[in-house]
Order: structure tokens, then sequence, then C-alpha cells
């Protein structure tokens, strides 16, 4: 497994590896967990070799979100990805991606828009950013990215298809726990306490696609039956929501309720809050199975 | 020539040239003249295909500015660029570039700020787009811009270091009528008296350069000397004058009086207009020859 935290290095290997094999990229930015591990896995299915590329980006975090104690366990991320057959690691250092005088960036599309990008100012740019950059340096055929980061994933496939960025963006299904929580490298910030709360999340979106499966039509009482687990402020509950919606799974604007929509239309999202921890989670809605 | 309007094709014939030719692209919106054609040579010198792409890029354009009479002569072109030897020609559609959705851009470096930057807000925007998109669907290794528009060459540059793209971008001279006016598509537009009175613009040119060689070390100084040859508003000067400065020729930003410099760090740069025609040229300034 080649390590490398030179962007001239990574770019040669890629050059001379996609001559004769198709390359996938897993962007991440370590904290490696099975979620990661099974990007990986399902890249290696899709192509000949796997490259890691492992960056704690600074620009996608506001300033006073957890961009300082972001866990940086590289000898532990390292060790996981020599036993999953990665062919290589490239994990440059801030300067190498942001030198002095640095100052172009993406402006992301539309999607970007609502959501995260109301909540998280900048986020998607620095996304976007550091995301072009890397499929620059590493030109691959395939990236792969988790379906947990929902409105990341669309965020980015539109600025490829924008950009005529000549990658196919693929899109993995969320790990979980046992139990039903998602895994996120923001996972390990929880108490056991907050840990125990945290399961309000899948509950409320089982709850949700439950209810979606048993074809209610309003939007409203599918985005309450969330909230009726999510709990916000009571004490078995999350700290607080940030929002617990049901939105259009292309453009994640919300759907008129007057107009005629198919649940296998819609995604639910969450964002929510146990102590200082934010966690994301989605669920892809389905329609009722069709009866005669 | 391969003439192509469909970005998959111009992308697989351009996968298909480099692995085994080096491939040169030259930008353009298309009313070639001689200064083009000086790029396409140029490019021919540094690579062994040349590709030429046109189009008429709408999001570079300010609404009140002059995109819907921008000259389009493609048969014209077409015919000069086959002369040359040109292996590619690739002339998208609005909508191949653009479709309906498309809402991804580029925020330019800081030196697209100043000058042009601050003269047609969103300009670069369009142009930092434009040919991250080219790049993308043209994998060149080398790509020709004429020093004529120097912002934008620094702006491209800059975007390139940035975001890691890898192609190298090449400037080349800007190329002259005999009487000494840049060459331009938008000099079409002039008319008989107002080309006469264009000459103003290399005028103040020359004259900025020759007191810099003579060790002139008042910016001051230099920037009044074009103004006296570009006199705004008299019948035999331009009509107005957007800017005549002397500045950084890496940065675009003022250089301090007070400061140590030397000519050969800057660029005299200037627009102005006749009638309703936008033009600019700029120059290099050198130091005065070493004396012993």
């Amino acid at each position: 497994m080649l390590v490398t935290c030179d962007p001239c290095d990574a770019r040669r290997w890629t050059e001379s590896t996609t001559s004769n094999r198709r390359v996938a990229i897993v962007p991440t930015m370590g904290a490696l967990h099975e979620g990661h591990l099974s990007l990986v896995r399902r890249a290696r299915a899709l192509a000949d070799e796997v490259v890691v590329s492992i960056f704690v980006n600074p620009t996608q975090f506001a300033p006073h979100e957890d961009l300082a104690r972001y866990p940086r366990p590289i000898e532990d991320d390292l060790a996981m990805l020599e036993r999953e057959g990665v062919a290589m690691v490239y994990s440059p250092s801030n300067d190498a991606i942001y030198p002095p005088g640095y100052s172009t960036f993406v402006e992301p599309p539309a999607v970007a828009e609502p959501l995260e990008g109301k909540l998280r100012p900048g986020h998607f740019r620095g996304v976007c950013t550091i995301v072009l950059k890397l499929f620059q340096t590493i030109p691959a055929a395939v990236a792969v990215f988790g379906q947990k980061d929902f409105q990341q994933a669309l965020v980015v496939q539109a600025m490829v298809r924008d950009l005529d960025i000549p990658i196919h963006i693929d899109v993995a299904p969320t790990i979980r726990e046992p139990d039903g929580l998602a895994m996120s490298s923001r996972n390990r910030y929880l108490s056991t306490e907050q840990r125990a709360r945290s399961l309000c999340l899948s509950r409320a979106l089982d709850a949700c696609s439950q209810l979606a499966q048993e074809n209610e039509r309003s939007l409203a009482s599918l985005e309450s039956a969330m909230l009726d687990q999510l709990r916000p402020g009571q004490p078995d509950g999350a700290d607080h929501v940030d929002y617990a919606v049901v939105v259009d799974r292309r453009t994640l604007h919300p759907v008129q309720q007057s107009i005629s929509w198919q649940a296998s239309d819609l995604v639910a999202l969450i964002a929510a809050r146990l102590g200082s921890t934010r966690l994301i989670d989605n669920r892809l809605l389905h329609s009722p199975p069709m009866t005669l």
C-alpha cells in the first residue's frame, strides 16, 4: 500500500495506473469505521484498484464546529486500509491543499442550499472544493460516497454533472450498529447516556418509513411521526432537532401536499444534537406494495 | 479536422489521443483573427495535436454587455482553423454547457478582484467556470491564452494552481495591427473614426513603457503619461477610460510608492471605451538596462 502526502506522487501513481487499470476513490476524513470499510469494499467491486484519501478538510468546518477535536487516528486508519487491500492512501497536509494565497472555491449547486446548507453556511463550498481538488489529483473512474451524508452525495453528483468532471459518483448504503445507529466518526463523542438516546434518530426514520409504507398521505403526519420519536428537549429524546423533514429526494425541497406525490419520490432526513454532538441520518421512503 | 458540438465526443477523442500524443487546447469565443491564429501556432509548437474550442460563453457577459451582438462567423472560423492544421474544434451549444438546472460555478481566485473584476462583476466567475469545464472535457496537457487578456491569464493560472487541475497555462504575446492596435474580436465594432482614435491605447502603453525604461520612479508619473495619451473625453482621445494603471504584475494590486520596486515587477493596464466598444490592452514594464 502506497501512502503519500504529496499531490504530485498521488497523481503520478494514478495516471500510471489508469492506463490499464480502473481506479476507484473513496474520499474520507479518516477516523475510519465499518461504514467507511463498506465503501472501500464497494469500490473494490467497482474497480481494479482502490485509492482512499484521508484529509480533515478545514474549509468545510464553520469556526464554531468540531475541527480541532475531530478524531485523527491515522495509524489505526492505515492498518485498516492495509487489511482491505487498498492500493494507495493519499493523506495530504493542510499546506499542500491550501497553500498561502489559496483563494479559489467552488460555488456549490442549488441542491446544497436547504438543510445542511442553511445550518452549516460554507460547509458545501468546502466539500465541493476539496472533492473537486481530489478528483483532479486522483483522476479515478468512480468515487464512492455514503448515503449517510445524503445531501453531500447529491451535491457532489450535481457538481460533477455541472462541471463535466469525468467520474461516476456511486452512493453506498448506510451501515448501522446492530441497534440501528448509523455509523459515524462523530459517534465516538457520545457519552454512554447520549449513545442510548441517539437511537431516537433511527427509530424516527423507522416510524416515518413504516407510515409511508402504510400509505399515509399527509406529509405533516410523516414528519410528526419522526418528532414523536425524537422527543426534542425531553430527558429521553434528542437535546435539539435541527430538522426532521420529508422532502423531494432529488431536490431536497419540500413537496407540496396538494400535488400528486409517491413515497418513492421522497426522503426523510434528520439532523439532531445530543449534547454538543450533531448527528445526521436519513431514509429513502418507499411506496406501499401494489395490491391486487 | 473533427468538428463536434458534443462534450462526450470531444472527451472521447481527447482521451484516445492523449494516450500517445500531447494535446494543447486554445479556448476561444470564435470571431478569430491573427491573434488567435498565433495562439494556435504556439499550441502546435508545444504539442502534437491542437484542439480549439469556440463558445461565446453567456455567463461571462453582464446583462448590459455585448453578448447578443458578439460576432459568430463560424464558417470563416472553421476554414481558418482547417488551414492551421487543427485536429479538433469543439463548439458546444449553450444547452450542452448550461443545461436546465445548471447551478455550479467557480468562485474565482483573489487576482480576479481588482480592475476587470470590479468593472465586470461576475465576469471571471463565468470565465473560470467555462474554462474549468473545458479542461474537464478536453484533458489537454497545455492550454494557450493571450497576454492581451492579461488579468484573465493570471486568473486562469491561479485557478489551475489552486484547484490542482493538471494542465499547464501558457501565455502568448499580444498580436497587434501594423499601427499598434492590439487585435481583438471587438475591433470590428469600431467605426473608421473610432478605429483612428483607438491608437491612443497602444500609444499610452508606449509612453508609459518608455518612461519606465528611462528609470522614472514615480508611479503617478507613469500613470499620468498614459492619461496624457488617452485624453479621455477629448475629441481625439478615448470616450471614457475605465482604468489606466501601473500595478504589481502578479497580484494586480497597487504598488506602494514608498516600497522598493523594480519596473520589471510591474504591468501597465488600460481599459477604455470608444463609443459603446470597450477595449483593453497592457504592457509588461521593463527596468532600465544596467549601466556600467
